[in-house]
């Protein structure tokens, strides 16, 4: 059976690699056992991997989205352009609607009292509303991030809604979750949020929680934890908590499930 | 600028949607601050998304590998072959080698101290050695797990490395980690546990941790919890911890780092 799998790996893993003619018919015809293709792959099948784009930028995403690379600051320069067809194209809305599905299966399985004291919590900016009429045009998150110019659009209110996040969000509160919007926005964006909310068809939410004076400089996931165990305390049961970032749904107080958005453009420490 | 937002959002979600000619007009031209286009997508992409394989598979490989998904069985039968693509094309060696070189990027932050008391925690299944030549011939993970089948796949004690996976092994090693491995295989497979790790070229661990009797029926996160937290009480620092089921970074006595391998083949709870 040694060979044998080593006849499977032959066939398996024949494309990942850069050999000669008569190398590849060693591995097709003569000595398959005494191949060690992984090793093959080691060498070549990495370099060829590096060099082809659409593969370092897809599995830099697997990184980000997994929480695998940690902080990082700006997107790849070379993943530019990968990143905006991701986000353009059908990808971005696609997953975002199949994270809204999984969701709402899992919605469906709570029995929801009648005490109203179930909670889901929703992050606000690339959870509810989509910044990518912005960040088109600052580079899809290629760009240092430039406050002066999205608090100004902050200010116009016209994020568009995601629109699984958006009938997520319907569903739930007809099922009788109550619903807490918590945001690292501040206090002084209260009011720009709120407009913005409504326009992109949001209603009736329990709570918007933005960073209040004593919140400025702590790190999000600290903030977030610290704003959900307030919720705990008051007798709340988080069930579910949605957010693009990590640091919405890490920490303490955790939801009892929660549910990572995509957003490759940028990350909140 | 509300107009102009919505002229972005008509450029970019045109794309999205199934319009009439008329209506591709009336947005490219006539009256497109009229138009949601979000409301568009939802109601028209969606339904594409929904009939496309290729969006619905590679969404919901989004969702298991960010755990959104949570509790799964097998693989979506229509994704079969979008898993066999995944697993032997170039995907899955290029995502496996971009969470090693994140792994080392880490790793190489860390100052190993001269105590030898700096820990790296390898799960062994889909993370230091490939079961794949065994679900090749047990459809990618869309049929039912056959233990008796798995259990001789195991005593043939065949696995190869996944490449990446053993480098970065090597490197921790010579920067001074000790290196535990941590799997949910039982104590009657140590050996050949141990066999095909050799075989696959992996040595000098400090130590194998097995599911011992008084672990069996435990559910993952608790046993590898424990066992993490057995480590910390010995004196051990668990900078990273290696795994590709979110049961074996999660739980208690987490690592410092946690990095989560690629596998839509299967899920561990």
């Amino acid at each position: 059976m040694a060979a044998s799998a080593q006849n499977f790996m032959a066939a398996l893993f024949i494309s990942f690699t850069f050999v000669s003619t008569s190398f590849s018919q060693s591995i097709l015809g003569i000595s398959p056992q005494l191949l060690d293709l992984f090793a093959i792959n080691r060498v070549f099948g990495h370099r060829k991997i590096l060099k082809d784009n659409a593969f370092y930028c897809e599995s830099w995403r697997f990184t980000v989205e997994t929480n695998d690379a940690g902080f990082w600051n700006l997107t790849p320069k070379r993943c530019t352009s990968f990143v905006k067809d991701y986000m353009t194209g059908h990808h971005y809305s696609s997953d975002s609607a199949a994270v809204a599905d999984q969701s709402l299966a899992f919605a469906s399985t709570v029995k929801v009292s009648k005490d109203r004291m179930d909670a889901w919590i929703f992050d606000v900016d690339e959870t509810l509303l989509s910044n990518l009429p912005y960040y088109v045009t600052h580079g899809f998150g290629s760009e240092t991030f430039d406050e002066i110019a999205f608090d100004k659009w902050v200010i116009e209110a016209d994020a568009p809604a995601i629109p699984a996040s958006l009938k997520l969000y319907k569903e739930l509160q007809q099922r009788g979750f109550k619903i807490f919007l918590l945001t690292g926005r501040s206090e002084y964006q209260r009011n720009d949020t709120e407009k913005n909310l409504v326009h992109a068809g949001y209603s009736n939410w329990e709570r918007l929680i933005l960073r209040g004076p004593t919140d400025n400089g702590k790190p999000a996931t600290q903030y977030k934890s610290e704003k959900r165990k307030e919720l705990e305390d008051e007798g709340y049961r988080i069930r579910g908590s949605s957010g693009d970032q990590w640091s919405d749904l890490m920490g303490f107080a955790v939801a009892q499930r929660s549910f990572k958005l995509p957003n490759p453009m940028y990350y909140v420490a």
